[in-house]
């Protein structure tokens, strides 16, 4: 009998019409539910900071949201600024400008190569690729980038011009940053931050399901090196108010601050401060600690059933995982190696998940080992069916 | 008796305290009253056309958005996609994506000539600047860019690929181009149609203030000459709903859109379906024609006004200027070619302008004629004090 009638079998409620996945970190409708409620009670705001929200204008965003995003990020207020509904087009212009203009201390070019700790957002690496510069992997160690690693980067390549981070709950690992290790990360650019773009996408800033250790804002210790010209840092509240609609931000020098609205004044008359005005008024009727303490309720037991799942697949040596503390992923590594076939078999079975290799620069997995996991989307019940097929799978394809 | 001592005396309400501007092409704050008065009457809808408008994802748009934009562009519906608030960060977005992906028929790259008719929109300029690529410029005729002188740019350089137009109420000239004009100018590009990138900034597609000419659209043209996969067309509701909290549009080959969202997957999880599930009920509240009749009657007689003090200053000889049947603005060119003078002693009364070179690529303007008038922010008793100071100073300095 195929593996694949076998588990048909076993779970006799598989539907071929059913379609369960697991692909996206994208928000349940429960969440979000938490968030229209709110905002049902908010009249649209025109006017606020004494700014005609309506018009053009005010390319560093609107002062009362650029105070939210500094409370989110942790940064000084005038060195922060609020932009529109995502951080990675952010990203993307922040790199854009490096590479054209140049900021005074990053200035990327086609020869760049940009360290990227692995397992990573896939969206960051695509974006990376697709300016066309190089992408070198590097691994974690338990609380940050492996700093083995990275040295012997800098130490053996040339052109080493940046690294890609998620420092809370990174995506998909969940690894949240040590002081230490941070500390020592950007000792180990000191020596070429002439040229280097620390790249530090803080999207996980406020989510925390459990106790995580408290963080100094990587701000504070890259002026305390001299590197704060190297430093961008961009978050938003997507995974905070609504997914799609959220408002970003961006910290960084003020230096770079203003080259960066100079840049921007050329592609946009401005952000959209009418959205911003609504997240500040917003975040007068709950705080920002107790509108993620919401959604923990919602997302938490979510987390629970994948460790339910992979717990006992860990236990029989079949993978390894870092329980995340926060965030929205798994990253499952399979012990056997064979992520691909068992992506391909899930597949089969009607459970989506992301290609293999999608959580490394051009999506190659050289192990061929790892997958992640987003369990937020499918309410408790889809959820638990996905998991049962998931972890069917790993353990017949043992 | 220095010029400015003369003038300040002959206007005797002049005030050191008051900034007169007609810099930027602001919509007044009664145009947004109109749009406001209709916004507040909306609920922010979380549902439309069967999508949850709260999550991540639909790339290209929510498709009642969609079908907005293909009114607005008179383009076909699965031929447009909706997206945020800034069609000229569309226009960065694209460019970006043929510079580094390349579309099947526009791959830009750094030796990549841009024909610019000037004047032109600064922004486009400064955009295509920043990306490194040149600009040539061509002069209009009357009934669009002047086709003599592109075909001899085309005849003449290399590596010319593409244009950048306003086709309607051009920014800043008020050129609207005839059909016959697209459709010559079109032939003229179809040699070099293998790397060839039309864009097409639709800002004032339906901004008729007076009767202007019908268009065909130009989708249509360059689908007749085969060059549908060098199109690329952007609008926005910017100046029709909300100048920072509009939603923008592109048309394009079905080809092009795919590939286009594949690139913009990679920078962003999606648009603010919000924003744009909010234009779709707008315009339920109203058709686009009436939007436009009520905003013109607040635009006209600004128009009338500046009118009233250029064309006495043309009777005079004193300068040229195409008069605008829409649009936003003026094109200002003085006779005695005394641009850079004009405006800064403008500027020493109060009375701030764009500077000098502003509408042409590298703020070069050769003949120092030209100056921008953007008369739609003032209310009509301002904007009557910035044009009796511009006529006074235009006479003064002949």
């Amino acid at each position: 009998m195929s593996i694949l009638k076998q588990i048909e079998q076993e779970l006799s409620w598989l539907d071929a019409n059913n379609v369960y996945d697991l692909t996206r970190g994208k928000p349940a409708p429960a969440q979000l539910d938490i968030s229209q409620k709110i905002l049902s009670q908010i009249e649209i705001p025109y006017e606020m900071d004494g700014i005609d929200l309506r018009n053009y204008g005010n390319p560093e965003g609107l002062p009362s949201a650029r105070k939210l995003g500094s409370k989110i990020l942790s940064s000084n207020f005038d060195e922060t600024i609020a932009l529109d509904n995502s951080s990675l087009t952010l990203m993307h212009q922040v790199v854009s400008c490096s590479l054209f203009l140049g900021f005074d201390k990053s200035n990327l070019n086609k020869d760049s190569k940009i360290i990227c700790p692995v397992p990573g957002y896939d969206r960051h690496f695509k974006l990376l690729e697709n300016f066309g510069v190089s992408m070198i992997t590097v691994p974690f160690q338990d609380d940050g980038p492996d700093l083995d690693a990275v040295k012997e980067v800098l130490d053996n390549e040339s052109d080493v011009h940046g690294i890609v981070c998620v420092p809370r709950h990174s995506n998909p690992t969940g690894h949240t940053y040590s002081d230490q290790n941070v500390h020592e990360l950007f000792k180990l650019f000191q020596p070429y931050n002439k040229n280097f773009s620390i790249m530090w996408d803080n999207a996980y800033a406020c989510h925390d399901l459990e106790k995580t250790i408290e963080q100094t804002p990587a701000d504070k210790i890259a002026k305390e090196l001299g590197m704060h010209e190297n430093f961008f840092q961009v978050g938003s509240t997507s995974k905070i108010t609504l997914a799609g609609a959220g408002i970003s931000f961006l910290s960084s020098s003020k230096n770079n601050i203003n080259k960066f609205i100079d840049f921007r004044n050329a592609i946009t008359p401005g952000p959209n401060k009418l959205n911003q005005g609504l997240h500040v008024k917003y975040f007068k009727l709950i705080s920002i600690e107790d509108q993620m303490a919401e959604l923990s309720k919602v997302i938490t037991p979510k987390f629970d059933l994948v460790k339910k799942y992979i717990a006992p697949l860990r236990d029989e040596s079949l993978c390894d995982y870092t329980s995340p503390t926060g965030g929205y992923f798994f990253s499952f590594d399979s012990k056997k190696n064979n992520a691909a076939e068992i992506i391909q078999t899930c597949e089969a079975l009607g459970l989506r998940l992301l290609p293999v290799g999608s959580c490394f620069p051009y999506q190659r997995d050289p192990m061929n080992n790892n997958i992640r996991l987003a369990p937020t989307f499918p309410d408790l019940d889809a959820l638990d069916k996905c998991m049962q097929i998931f972890s069917k799978v790993v353990k017949t394809l043992n």
